[in-house]
């Protein structure tokens, strides 16, 4: 049986700032591009938690609360939260922050759930994950819960 | 008051190859660049109808039903189905189809809400918005429930 | 022998958003940036005709009628014209459109012309067209003039 | 009256790498992509004759005679040809070079024409161009035909 | 005068994928790519030190200790580590990580130099720097010998 | 033995605009995507007189001397000055033109070190360069010493 593993051995963390390319008629960041990115840094916490390939299986709904401007950074955190077989979510969140005048906001919050794959592409098992923390005890409690929702979701769809 | 417009009067469609710098070690889509075509498509459809500029608001769950590989093309259709005062849904589906074989899959489909603003960012009315097929009337019955459960959501998180 | 198609069987179609980083100083879009959208979209035109890989053997004179504004959408369209053995010429067209005031400009209209190859690089033949519409019967019909012009032009180059 | 420039006053020159990313499945360039890099050195050489901004009102036919590896390099060179009131004829030549093997093959060559333009976007003049060498005074003379020949494609059209 | 910050309060941290576009032949990362990179985090670093706009002023020599695979991981983390007036030195650390079998390797480090600057591009004060790690005391006691040594470069050249 | 060449066999320029999306807030080049551009054009110089793949091994210190605007083009210019066993010392220097002013100002300089490698990336030898100008003979020259500078540093580091 593979070896289980702390939340935080998965935590990828990318600060990055925004640049005029990705950013519509008034100066602020386009949601697509966001989402890009948190697929990004998401992925590699459930590459470093499975360390097999990964596929995007899905993500949860994701409120964008607050515009980020063109020149301010964000900083995106993720680490696995939960697991089952071969299928992981993930939890990200994106802070923004005006450089300039050192004021942050949570952008948003979001749960993606990857999927670990072999060379052909089918599902590998993966390590479970144990949380050390109160938010991380808080969020592996709850990801059955979520899960089951996303099977249920899926099935109607 | 704003003249009410059909669910057609605002779709957008578009077309692309998926290219070699969009795609992983497998030669596979990643599901935040899918993201991030979704949005463009799906923000020009809710410009159309509301003839304003918007910004996302929110993104309903997505599943990633099928790997889209290099070569092959996409194709996302969005269309606005329910507005209230100021937020428009859109509702986005994802076909991706082998160019060689003309084997066509549904990728994913996809609710986005988005929220028409003035030069200062404040939300600004949109129109009414009506169906006429038979997927569009669904869509649009549904519209109500959905936006209860994005209240419901974001009161809770 | 390949089965005929129609000219819409190989109908592709790409909306997309102006964004910054594809315009000049002024705000508008550059020509070869367009140029590389038409390519796209004609060559899946070409492909889903051929049902092979293609490339592009030439474009024909292209004149920008209209300068493309950041946050304007351009649509293309692109279609089989005309075949030979182993070449389809495509025509392409591009409306752009001011989302705010809906007004729309024919962009430019474009000839390119692509050959299918097989994995060694070499031409292959394709399916023969036959038009259905009017405009697919006018541009059919001056097909092979324009293919001859090409054939000529080349030679005395 | 604006001082005469010569055609190598406006010289512009680009050697750059293909990279993966401006490739197809075989590995090649796509043609949209070489149109663009046309482009950008193109306009180079009309801004350095005008020292105004410029806008790309066409480009002539263009045949693509050689498909162009990953990891080749592409010279493009362009300079003025030939000049009317507002507008300017830009010739460009595209080798590309195996830079493993040093063997060199002309990819094509295109005319493109670019219109000065003031702040407002409204044409403003240009200065006349003299040719020195035996190519330039080639292109020069027969600058007049191609420019006929666009004024009546585009009436045609 | 302005108050002094840790070394600390200028981290920045970036952890991305290595893409298909970043790479060359071999699939390994560009130095190019590399260096803008560490240019986007360093810089984080430096304006969150001076909570001004800031440009690049120079960076020392890098060496590029390992090759960078595609899908392997870097983790780029930056701070300031000793300042003048208007200028700060920036250290960054580049750590690439193969994310399937958790090998790391240093693949450089570098020193790079910003300088604080107003609306009209003119140099402006900074807040001097305080170390706290070992680290961070041994990189700022030797800060104002590589000050001097980047002098005598600029004078020499 | 490999047949010396001269460093002017190697010589590979590159004009390009700066487009917006390559800029910070006040509209200038960012250093990183200099010093990217940089090495792809002295990339291109050391491929051309090893005739074989190369790697980047280090850069040598570089000073941004002078801002570069958005619409202004940047030359770079790229010749091998130095070789050893198996590595290439590389000058380039960068110019920055404000097109419509004719204003030319050196940008920067750099030294970057190459090394050709093999298919399973291994070092193998590069020819001799011998210089011919008065510039490449001074460069030609100090290429041991600096050399020697690079192994100290890299030994200390
Ligand atoms: C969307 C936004 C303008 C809403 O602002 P607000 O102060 O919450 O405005 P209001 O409370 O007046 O709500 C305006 C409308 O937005 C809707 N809305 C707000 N948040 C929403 C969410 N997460 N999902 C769906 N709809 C939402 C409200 O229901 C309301 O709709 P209605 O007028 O049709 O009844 C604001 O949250 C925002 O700017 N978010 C960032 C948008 C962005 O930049 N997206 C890209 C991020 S990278
Ligand atoms: C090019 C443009 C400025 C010309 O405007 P216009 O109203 O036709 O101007 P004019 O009739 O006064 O013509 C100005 C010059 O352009 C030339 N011109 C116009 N269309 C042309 C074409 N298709 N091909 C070549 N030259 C052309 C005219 O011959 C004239 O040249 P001259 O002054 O040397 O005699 C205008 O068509 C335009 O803005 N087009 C879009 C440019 C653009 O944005 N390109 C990129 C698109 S993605
Ligand atoms: C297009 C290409 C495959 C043609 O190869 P070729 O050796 O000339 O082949 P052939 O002479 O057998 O011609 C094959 C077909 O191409 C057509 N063709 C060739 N050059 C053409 C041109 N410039 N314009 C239009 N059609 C052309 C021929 O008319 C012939 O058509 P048909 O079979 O329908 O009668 C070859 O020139 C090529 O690979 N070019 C580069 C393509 C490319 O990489 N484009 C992007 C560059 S960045
Ligand atoms: C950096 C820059 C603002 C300095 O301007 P300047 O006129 O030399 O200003 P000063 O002589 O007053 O020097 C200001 C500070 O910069 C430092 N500086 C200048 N050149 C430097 C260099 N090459 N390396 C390190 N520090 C440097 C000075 O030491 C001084 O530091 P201090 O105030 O802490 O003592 C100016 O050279 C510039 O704008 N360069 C281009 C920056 C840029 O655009 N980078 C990206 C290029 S793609």
């Amino acid at each position: 049986m593979l070896q289980a593993k702390s939340c935080s051995d998965s935590l990828a963390v990318k600060t990055t700032q925004v640049f005029p390319p990705d950013t519509n008629i008034h100066g602020t960041l386009f949601g697509g591009r966001l989402l890009a990115h948190i697929d990004d840094v998401a992925s590699i916490a459930a590459i470093k938690h499975a360390r097999q390939p990964v596929v995007t299986a899905s993500t949860d709904s994701v409120d964008f609360l607050a515009p980020v401007k063109v020149g301010h950074s964000i900083t995106i955190e993720a680490f696995v939260t939960w697991t089952h077989r071969t299928s992981m979510e993930v939890f990200a969140k994106v802070i923004t922050e005006n450089l300039l005048t050192e004021e942050k906001r949570v952008c948003n919050t979001a749960f993606l759930t990857f999927v670990a794959i072999d060379e052909t592409g089918r599902p590998v098992p993966v390590p479970t994950v144990y949380p050390e923390t109160e938010l991380e005890k808080k969020l592996f409690e709850s990801g059955s819960i979520r899960a089951q929702q996303r099977k249920d979701r899926k099935t109607r769809s």
